[in-house]
C-alpha cells in the first residue's frame, strides 16, 4: 500500500567516506547519500556512462524503458548450462544460455535463502530483518507485504503499467495482494507451490493426509479461502480465477505463459512504460511438467523436465518481446530465488557450492542471475562483480528514472547497480552483501572473502551441505574468526581467518556499520502468524 | 618403440552383439569389431556423415588433418568459465570459453585421477591395468611407457610429422623418451613439476629439504641425472636444453608455447600433416606465474594467475594456427589431465562434484574436454556423451586415416568418436567408463549412472570430498549395490541402487565383460620402480 511516499531531499545529500580516505583505494571509499540508504562504491566515470546511454536511448524511443522480471522457482546456480549445468544435469537448457550469452552473466548475485524473503526484498529493496518476512508462510499462515512500499507502487506512481502473474507467495490478506501492493493486473497463486490444492489428494507423498480425514478436513477448508489463481485488477476485490486441481496443476506455468505474452502484447498499442513481474512456480517441487514435456528430458526425471519446460516458457516471453519489436527498449532479469531445495531429493536442482535452499552457505543464497537488454548491455558479459537482489529495486527505480521516489522514511538496503550493467566492464557499486537466516545475520561477503558468524549444523558435526539441509539443524555461533576466500574455495571448507588476519578489521567496520543502521532503524518483528 | 605393429585385419571382423538384440533399443546394442577392441555403440549414419566431412575436407586441402592436443595439468571442470569458474573463481578464462564456443564442450569426458595414467592412456589408448602406469613416478622413481605402442608411433608410420612439447612424465630412461616413443621432435621436462628442480632451494616449502643436507645431496643426485627440459629429434640421444632453476622455472609455459609456436609456423612449409602434443605444467603445483601474469588475476592468488597465463598461452597457439592458415585443417583438443589437486590447498582448482584427483568420485576424473574445428564442428555445442581419454587414441588414428594401424595383439580400450563429434548432435559411441584406483576397478559410468565397487573413506567416514584425498585415505569396498545418478545428483551422494534395481544386471553385464576381456588379455603389472 502507498503508505509513506516521499520525494527524496536533493540538496543536502549526506555523503560520508565510511574508511579513512588517505591511504585507500577507490573500492574501499564508501560513499552514502543519505542516512537511511546502504553506502556504496561510487563509480562516477561508469555512472556518467550509464545515464548517457538511458538519455539517448529514451531520446530516441520516447518513452522509459519497460521492466521484465522472471524469477524462477528453487532453480541452483549450477542448473543452467552457461553455470555448468544443462546438459551435464541432463537438461539442456540452450534459451536461457543464449540469453546468458547475448547479455551479462553474473557470478556473485546474491538472493535470500527461501522465498518469500527473497520476494519481499527485491521489491522493497529491504533485507528481511527489514521487512519482517523471515521465513515463506506456508499451509495457511499469514504473512506478506502490507506497510511496506513496493517496486510496483513506485513505478505506478511515475507512470508504469504494472503486472504479476504466477506464483506470490506475499501475503493472502486484502492488503498483501498484489492489487493493494501496486500492480495493475495480476494473476498470481498465493500460495508457495501448487502442492497445497494437491494435498488431500496426494496418496503417493503426502499419506499422512489423504487418509487422515480430520487433517484432510482441516486443510481442505484452508484451501477453501484461496482455491487457486486469484485475480484482481488495482484496488479491486480478487476473484477466483482458476480452481487449481491435479487436471490444471501442471500446466500453470504454461497459463502465466499466456497471461505475460498477451501482456506483452497490450503494451505495444500504450504509451506508457511497463513493469511485468514474471513469477515461476516452477521448478519447486513437486515439479509437475505438462504433457509435451514429461520424459523430455536427458535425465527423464521430472525436475529436470521442468527445468527444459522453464527454458521454452522463458522462449516464449523472448519471442513476445521480440514479435512486438520491445527488445530494444526492456530490461530484462532472469533469477532464482534461492538455490537448490535439497530436502526434497530427488526433485531438486543443483549447485557447485555447499548447502542449499534455506541456509546461508553459498549453496543457498549464490543464484543465476541473466540480465538481458540488447544494445544497452553487452553480449558475452560475466561478472563476479557482488549482487544482492535488495538492488533490483534501486536499480529498476534508477532505470525508469525514479530514483526520486526512493522512501526517505525508512532504510533501503539495495544500492543503484545501473552503472555496473550498462557499462562495459561495469564494476558492481555493492560493497558487501548481509546474509540472514531468519533474523539471524549469519554471513557478510566482502570482496572475495566470507565471514561466517553463524552456521548450520547438523547433529554433532559442521553442515557439509547437502540432502537435510534443515532437518535438524541448530544454528550456532562461529568459535572464531570463520573467514573464507570463495576464490580458493568456492565450496566453504577452509577458514583462512587466522592466516588472513588483516580482513578482520575490515568485517569489523562492516558489521559495526550495517548494526548501526539497525540502531537507527530498528527491525521489524516477524510478520508471520499461524493459521 | 614400434614393438608389433600389425595391420588390422579388415576381412572377418568379428561384429557381435552383447546384450540381447530383440527388445533393446540401438544404443544398447553393442557392436565389437575385433576380440582385442572395446564394444562401442554403433551410430552408422552419423559415422557416415563424418566420414564424408573428412573425405570433402581432405579433398580440398590435398592432406589428412593435423591434429593438436593441449593438455593442462591438474584443471578442474570447475576452472573455466564455460564449466561455471572463470570470473566465479577469480580468473577470466575469455580465450578457452571462447574456444568451448566456436566449438564442441564435453561434461562427460573421463581422464584417469593422476597425471602419468592419463598421459599413458592418451597415447596408447589403453587403461593404466593395460599400460601398467599405475600412478605418477615421482623424485626419481622410473616407469613410464617401454613396450607399449604410441599414437605418435603410429602417426608417424602413416606421414604425420610429430611433436610434443612440454611435461612428459611417462618415463626418463632412453626407451621411454619421446624421441624413441614416436615424435619427431620433443623438448619436454620428464619429471611431474618443476618442483622437483627447486626443491633443494625451496625454503618455504620444502624446509625439511632444504635444511637437511644428507637428503639434499641425495635429491641433488637424483636432479643432476636429468636437470631440465631435454631436447631430441627421433631416435636420437636426448641432451640439455635447459637446466630448470629459480631462475626460468616460472616461465617454462611460456618456452614450451614458443617450441609449439615455432612448431607450427615450420609445419606451414611441409606437405605432411602434424600432431603437436603440447604438455602444460601449469596449473600443476607451484604455480609459479611469469612476472607478467603475477597479480594479475581477480584472485591475485598463485593458482588464478596461472590459470590466466594458460587461457594466454592457449591464445598463442591458436593465434599461430590461424596465423599460417591451418584452422581449417586442424583438429585441437582442449583437456585437462584429472581433476584438481585439493591436497594442495590453496594452490588448486575447483570442481563441482565430489572428490579430487587422486581418485575416483567424479571430482577426480571428470574433466574440461574442448574440441575445436572451424567448419567440421558445429560451434556452441555442448554434449553430455560419454569420452574417455582412451578414446583420443582411436579417434585421431581415424581422423588421421591411420585406424587400420591399431594393433591387434593388445586390447585397445578406446572407441573411435569421430562421429560423435564431428556430425551435428552427434552421440557418443562410448557405452561405459571403467574407472581405475591403481589397479582397482573403483567405479564404472553408464549413462548417467555411476556404480561404486570400491570407495575411499578417511578415517571412520566416508571420504566426502574434499582436502586432503590421499593422506590417510584408504580403498574399500562397498557395502551393496552403491549407485548414484549423476543428473539428479552430481555431487554423489545418495546410492540410488535399492530403488533403482534395474540398473545392477546392466552394470553386472558390463563388468563381467570388462573383467573378461582382462582375462584374454591379462593386466599388466606395475611399471613403476623404486630411484
Amino acid at each position: 500500500m502507498s503508505v509513506g511516499i516521499f520525494n527524496r531531499v536533493l540538496t543536502g545529500l549526506l555523503v560520508f567516506v565510511l574508511f579513512s580516505s588517505v591511504s585507500f583505494a577507490s573500492s574501499l571509499k564508501l560513499t552514502r547519500d543519505a542516512e537511511n540508504l546502504e553506502a556504496y562504491i561510487s563509480h562516477p566515470k561508469q555512472l556518467a556512462v550509464a545515464k548517457e546511454k538511458l538519455a539517448k536511448l529514451e531520446a530516441k524511443t520516447g518513452k522509459k524503458p519497460n521492466l521484465v522480471i522472471m524469477l524462477v522457482d528453487d532453480m541452483g546456480w549450477g542448473d543452467l548450462g552457461v553455470y555448468g549445468g544443462g546438459v551435464a544435469i541432463g537438461a539442456p537448457t540452450p534459451v536461457m544460455d543464449r540469453l546468458a550469452n547475448a547479455g551479462l552473466r553474473l557470478t556473485s548475485a546474491y538472493s535470500q535463502p527461501t522465498c518469500t524473503p527473497t520476494r519481499a526484498s527485491l521489491l522493497t529493496g529491504r533485507l528481511p530483518i527489514r521487512h519482517g518476512i523471515y521465513r515463506p508462510p506456508v499451509f495457511g499462515e499469514k504473512g506478506g507485504l502490507a506497510d511496506e512500499i513496493t517496486l510496483a507502487e513506485l513505478l505506478s506512481e511515475v507512470g508504469y503499467r504494472t503486472a504479476v502473474f504466477g506464483k506470490w507467495h506475499l501475503g493472502k490478506d486484502p492488503g498483501q495482494q498484489p492489487q493493494n501492493q501496486g500492480f495493475d493486473e495480476s494473476i498470481v497463486m498465493y500460495d508457495g507451490s501448487p502442492k497445497i490444492f494437491l494435498s488431500t489428494d496426494y496418496k503417493d507423498k503426502l499419506r499422512e493426509i489423504y487418509y487422515d480425514p480430520e487433517l484432510k478436513a482441516y486443510i481442505q477448508n484452508i484451501i477453501k479461502k484461496n482455491p487457486g489463481l486469484m485475480k484482481a485488477n488495482k484496488g479491486e476485490k480478487a476473484e477466483l480465477a482458476l480452481a487449481i486441481n491435479w487436471d490444471n496443476a501442471a500446466s500453470l506455468d504454461q497459463r502465466f505463459a499466456d497471461y505475460s505474452v498477451d501482456f506483452i502484447s497490450r503494451m505495444t498499442t500504450q504509451d506508457d512504460p511497463f513493469f511485468l513481474f514474471h513469477s515461476f512456480t516452477k521448478v519447486h517441487e513437486p515439479s509437475l511438467p505438462t504433457k509435451e514435456f514429461a520424459g523430455k528430458s536427458p535425465a527423464k526425471q521430472v525436475f529436470q523436465d521442468s527445468l527444459m519446460e522453464v527454458d521454452a516458457i522463458v522462449a516464449r516471453i523472448i519471442s513476445a518481446l521480440k514479435e512486438n519489436n520491445l527488445e530494444e527498449n526492456t530490461l530484462v532479469l532472469l533469477l532464482s530465488d534461492n538455490g537448490p531445495d535439497e530436502d526434497k531429493f530427488p526433485d531438486m536442482g543443483h549447485t557447485p557450492f555447499r548447502g542449499a535452499k534455506g541456509g546461508t552457505w553459498d549453496g543457498g543464497v549464490r543464484v543465476p542471475a541473466i540480465f538481458w537488454w540488447p544494445g544497452m548491455i553487452d553480449p558475452m558479459r560475466s561478472s563476479d562483480g557482488l549482487f544482492d537482489f535488495t538492488d533490483i529495486f534501486n536499480t529498476l527505480l534508477t532505470v525508469a528514472g525514479a530514483q526520486g521516489k526512493i522512501p526517505v522514511d525508512r532504510y533501503i538496503d539495495g544500492v543503484d547497480q545501473t552503472s555496473f550493467l550498462l557499462t562495459e566492464n561495469g564494476e558492481s557499486n555493492r560493497n558487501a552483501v548481509f546474509m540472514y537466516t531468519l533474523n539471524h545475520l549469519t554471513a557478510v561477503r566482502w570482496r572475495e572473502w566470507k565471514k561466517h558468524l553463524m552456521i548450520a549444523v547438523i547433529g554433532d558435526g559442521t553442515y557439509a551441505g547437502g540432502i537435510g539441509m534443515k532437518n535438524e539443524a541448530r544454528i550456532v555461533r562461529t568459535p572464531g574468526q570463520n573467514i573464507m576466500n570463495l576464490y580458493i574455495d568456492n565450496k566453504e571448507r577452509v577458514s583462512v581467518g587466522a592466516e588472513k588476519s588483516w580482513t578482520m578489521p575490515f568485517f569489523g567496520r562492516i558489521i559495526k556499520n550495517h548494526r548501526q543502521s539497525l540502531v537507527k532503524y530498528p527491525p521489524k518483528k516477524k510478520v508471520l502468524t499461524m493459521p
